[in-house]
């Protein structure tokens, strides 16, 4: 039993490994795009039977093919030990789940457009852009709450002053941040922003000009500061590369000469218990 | 006394190095953020007592907070060594001052508001971030001026050329350098400052874009130009480093050398000496 | 026979090799490029008997020029072996087509836009930047198509949520992506894009401020990791070659000690042998 | 005669690099643009009295400063040697020359606000930046050469297609390049130009969004480029000047090890003879 276990479990294994195999994946996550894709077009309604059985098929696929690499696996645990993995199952058994309340159909739309992102996790090198993305969020987290922090006190300090001159862009906190992000994005920040403030208050733009100065100020150094930071360590690191060889190299050469400056001192030695 | 005066320091210096104690001064000033946040609420109004009482309670405690620190060191000098620590002095004390009369009030908001920033001094990772943003100002200065030049002299040919075109965007040479701050931003520069320009002066379009390639121009070469300068202090600092290390190491090397030279010497002395 | 015409073919090498054939070549492509400019004003209608004319000349020069060119290499296949030849040759062959009934006259002039490109295959330094573009590709790559995901899936959220919003910006998946583009530039993303549709969905901004900010995370990264990537490789190249030298000193002088260490071996033989 | 003429040089050298006399210079400066600015004001007009003194006697002002100036030249070619002497000569004459009548105002009044880059002549820091600006020129060309043969070839195409769509858009090849110099500041770009467009021609979106991609593409490229080509130079420096040091130590280390060489060979002569 355990033999005819182990042997499909190989089989199983040699599947998921198969060039063939991951390519048909790849083309099934497309098609389920394209399928959320057509559906947006108002044309495609008289397709819906057809959608609907395609949509089925590619559900169907999705078990089955998680259900394999769960069986290519020597242990059960071994599977959900990767990140991807889980995140492939949790996508396939959440569009599992019976929805079929008019409600509840929005969320199940949604959690199939999320099938796309399996794309990312079939094809090695976008996992790896992932993956280098996730690990610059630390080094960028303390920038975006300095920013966060920028954006805030100038939210509080524009709201009090202008929430007379335009309710909706500076009604409150909230507003008043978004309006902000508008300025920072330089989206019709004067003609819609800056102009109509300062016919209230001449003096606005001191408030603008500061605002776009620093966070410009800020966003510069931060990229510059993110460049170098890299660059620095990966240098350190070439230089240790490279420096170890010429170090070994250099110490091999040092204890050549020292050996030299032993058989010296004993032929010294001799001559000189001869001298005698 | 002073030994019982010395016992309480101690205390207040090991409170204040607390990290649970740090915690609750930011949980405090998150706090005191959120209250400023809120009363840019309509709605919060009915709540206006309660708000009250918690702004006067923030205050307090970050009047108690800073004596502690203050305290905690052994000269009350040493405290105002400090910068941050200064800065957080000013802000604290600049809420006590009492301002009740209406007018008074927005300046007393806008104080308030300038407590977010305490969060800076007291997450040692923006305080480097802000540290590091002040170091690369000198290094910005004159690239600043010279934008500012190129901007005066633009908007000076600006305002003398096309003030009869619109008033409001070329009236004087400072509504002139604004307009040319929205240019340079690239808002509406073209269907609301090129375009109305063009039809009274068709050549227009070569005043602005010559504005608009100067400054990216500029904009351009100062960042490739601070990348660089940082970068190469930087990897001079590593050459020196990594070179060190090495150097010492040959310079050893060449002294060893030197010494069987010595001996080789004194030997091939005794050789002669016997040839004779 | 074939002697006369290897006379000839060293004669049109050496035309081809000349500078004054070179700018004359340069010189007609610009000459094309402004009969192509001029066509586009109203005001040329009554020159037009003397563009076609011009515009036939042109045609007749770049042929010859081509054939020349063709005739100076010792083999054809050697012309078509590089990529700029057949470029040269397919964009002056297309010209040839007769092409004069009405619907086919709107490609002719197309092609005959591509003639300025015969620019960047005559000036060697354009050459260089444009293989430098094309060997960038394939590193642009993978993060375009990661970029596309997240556009799929923002569009097809955004054509499930919105389209009641309007159906003009986000009728469909195709609509959608192209409004989250015109997002992604800033252009109006909040006044046209965003505020319309918070006044239906007031938390809207959720999903145009992570739409943002994940496009200018993955855009800040991708850059710094091209700058770094490309960075990296270089300064291994200079470690090595610099390093190669240094590394070949080294070894010398190990293999120099070397030999004094055997030198010595045998005079302390010598010594030890009279000793007994 | 000539010895006071050479006393009276060296005062007006020693003059010329007074701190006071520089800081004289640079403060009329800034006053001749102050009152450059202040005409600008219409309230200004009744000091109009007053500006015209003033500007008499900042242009006698700087007037004597460049005679001073070439006084202490050794000889008078010397003086235009540097670029920026003659570039400060020609503002200087330039204003001196009388316009008077009403149509030549314009022009004296432009020529005036020259004055102002006077700074960057004064400011050793500002010529320093300057100067590396310039520097840049060259290594920006090409790319800018590249860049407008593209924007060429659009607008040409742009022109062809959509000249009946917008005649103030796309009526000639040069409006249809101010058009996409719009479109590559992504001014209004969609909502003023593509989806007008797209009406018309529902494929519009290929053309400006390759236009776009193929933009911001090459600018990457450049950046990069650019960056990577100054700091190859800058490492390539870095590397030649430490491994000099380096360089030579290992070469002094591999004489004295072949003198070490020398001597044993000499030592092992004579102890071979003995031999015998």
């Amino acid at each position: 039993m355990s033999a005819s276990f182990d042997t499909w479990r190989e089989r199983f294994e040699r599947l998921r490994a198969n060039k063939i195999f991951e390519l048909t994946v790849i083309a099934i996550i497309v098609l389920s795009a394209l399928l959320i894709g057509a559906r947006t077009y108002d044309e495609i309604t008289h397709f819906q039977q057809w959608l609907r059985v395609l949509d089925v098929a590619v559900t169907i696929f999705f078990l089955v093919e998680i259900l394999i690499r769960m069986a290519a696996e020597r242990r059960l645990t071994d599977f959900f030990k990767k990140g991807w993995n889980v995140f492939d199952f949790l996508i396939v058994t959440a569009s599992l789940i019976p929805m079929d309340d008019s409600e509840m159909v929005l969320l199940a739309r949604l959690l199939r457009i999320f099938r796309v992102l399996r794309l990312v996790s079939m094809i090695p090198e976008l996992r790896l852009l992932v993956a280098a993305l996730f690990k610059s969020i630390p080094r960028m987290g303390y920038v975006a709450l300095l920013m966060f922090i920028i954006f805030y006190i100038y939210a509080a300090i524009g709201s009090f002053l202008f929430s007379d001159v335009d309710e909706r862009l500076w009604g409150n906190i909230s507003l008043a941040m978004l309006t902000l992000f508008q300025v920072a994005t330089f989206e019709s920040w004067a003609t819609a922003v800056l102009y109509p403030t300062m016919e209230h208050y001449p003096y606005a733009w001191i408030f603008f000009l500061t605002f776009i100065f620093l966070n410009a100020f800020i966003f510069l150094n931060m990229m510059i500061g993110i460049v170098l930071d890299v660059m620095q360590k990966e240098s350190i690191q070439i230089e240790l590369e490279s420096g170890e060889g010429e170090a070994a190299e250099l110490h091999g050469l040092r204890d050549d000469v020292r050996q030299l400056r032993d058989q010296l001192s004993r032929m010294e030695a001799m001559l000189e218990r001869r001298e005698k």
